[in-house]
């Protein structure tokens, strides 16, 4: 493995569990796989269809997610929104996340002082 | 898979890639596996020797650490130190650590208003 790979592969595990945080806070309001693969890509969720839609049918079989189908318009889409379960762990995944960024401040502080 | 195993399983995804960060940026300072590992937990970097020792020789073999062996005391220490690219991976790695809290920051604000 090369540099390159390695830092892909690195930045690649850290984003990871961070997309299904950013999906569990952003379908509490529904909306459909595109819209929501656009909005966390401009506010700095990178993350590509791919593995965006697997992932979405993957949290809905894990009742993080629900879905209902929108037919008001031409083309039907299928809605997302986070379950109550979804929340709940929105808000533990989101609470474990603020712990490990006071503890990379403390690594980093530790560092400089 | 029930709903803790669920909350576990992401847990442990959103933790898996910030052990490595920490790992990067702690041992700048050079210290041995187990000094590692209770500083990290002390902090609250929450991390067990099963998964610590074989990640600290996956780095090594990436070359994102050395090692070396203190044998002043009466049984030899291995110490791990972070390379010049591993400090350049915990910088690119602390910057999109960085980029993702703002991102998740702007999805938890617009969610409240």
């Amino acid at each position: 493995m090369n540099t390159d790979e390695t830092t892909a592969g690195h930045l690649q595990e850290l984003r990871r569990g961070t997309v299904v945080l950013a999906c569990l806070v952003r379908l509490r309001t529904p909306d459909y796989g595109y819209a929501l693969l656009e909005s966390l890509n401009a506010l700095g969720i990178l993350v590509d269809a791919n593995t965006l839609y697997p992932l979405l049918r993957r949290l809905e079989k894990q009742g993080l997610l629900t879905s209902e189908w929108n037919t008001d318009e031409a083309r039907p889409r299928k809605f997302y929104r986070t379950s109550p379960t979804g929340v709940e762990l929105a808000d533990t995944l989101m609470t474990d996340w603020r712990r490990i960024d006071d503890a990379l401040a403390g690594l980093t502080d530790g560092d400089e002082s």
